[in-house]
């Protein structure tokens, strides 16, 4: 991935006062997001974790007290960066259907360069159902805001709601799911254009 | 669930030869959908879907050799089980986009009166992969013919193609579980309405 994010703050987490603590806690992270990604929470282990980031055992414990808590702060952290990438392809220009075009588009590049996120994000469901459903529940909420900024704008229908947004993300992350995780042949740009003209005009011929 | 279809039959599974046989395979796997949902698949176990069952536990090794194939059968059952409540609310004189609505309509309603398959389709991502795919390969085959039919019908663009289906599949799997699962107080015709009238028309506003 070309762009690292700050790691997102979390309750749990002690945050580094450091310029270097905030560097390990990142490693620690990517790490996490290796060993997650590749084992499944189960399989995954604290000593997997420290050695993928090239760390001494002990210096996970300076940051997490356990494998549930990184596993928590990492969805935290991924729903974050999946966020960023989305937040940084929206520039002040674009008109509110090229927003949402932009933020697939950008959704889809991340999926692709980190195709963990599903495996993480999904098994929460089952690790931490409550850090899954946050994760959700944010990125639901961050696109209704967007939906009714169009519709301020005069571009989207009058009437924006929540379900147009869970419509929209369940699009979205099923699009990934199928052309940036499972298979990489069919171009994202073309992905994001169906899924901007489903969007813009439905799929009825009137 | 009012209508209970006939196990779908699988490779593994010994099907029965009987009806009686077939009714205590349905009743294996109705709690077998029990037990996984609720306790999740490390959790559960033959002894508890036998107790659920009201069986003794070696009749499951009359139709099953383990909790895995089991949890596969189960899988490729629910996926049926969708397919055919999906399938059994449309009739021949439904117009198109009235054969999508009424297709949403019955998950959302299978969903809300079976939400364990959220959670077992979901964990198949994890235990069993094949049969997750499966799932969704077979469901977004099963829309996209839909889709060439409105479209051959002259109701939907040309052009239908299979990212046309995940899009949509997407839009209503996380309908289902923000509307069905999660919560049930907003009104299920209001939810099949709002995605019917996006996949139509979509959400611009000319």
């Amino acid at each position: 991935m070309a762009t690292r994010t700050p790691p997102a703050p979390s309750s749990e987490t002690k945050v580094p006062r450091t310029e270097r603590g905030r560097q390990t806690l990142r490693k620690l992270l990517d790490a996490a997001a290796k060993e997650f990604g590749e084992k499944g929470f189960h399989e995954a282990s604290i000593s997997g974790i420290t050695r993928r980031a090239g760390m001494a055992l002990g210096s996970f414990y300076t940051y997490f007290d356990s494998k549930d808590e990184i596993f928590r702060a990492l969805v935290k952290d991924m729903s974050g960066q999946v966020a960023s990438h989305a937040g940084g392809a929206i520039t002040p220009d674009l008109a509110p259907f090229e927003v949402e075009r932009a933020a697939l588009r950008a959704f889809l590049e991340f999926a692709r360069d980190n195709k963990e996120v599903y495996r993480i994000v999904d098994e929460a469901e089952f690790v931490d159902p409550a850090s899954f459903r946050e994760h959700y529940e944010t990125t639901a909420r961050r696109i209704l805001t967007r939906l009714k900024k169009g519709e301020a704008a005069g571009a989207f229908q009058p009437g924006m709601e929540e379900a147009h947004a869970w419509a929209l993300m369940g699009m979205n992350v099923f699009l990934g799911l199928r052309y940036c995780v499972w298979d990489e042949d069919t171009d994202a740009d073309r992905v994001a254009d169906m899924a901007n003209d489903l969007l813009r005009n439905g799929i009825g011929r009137d």
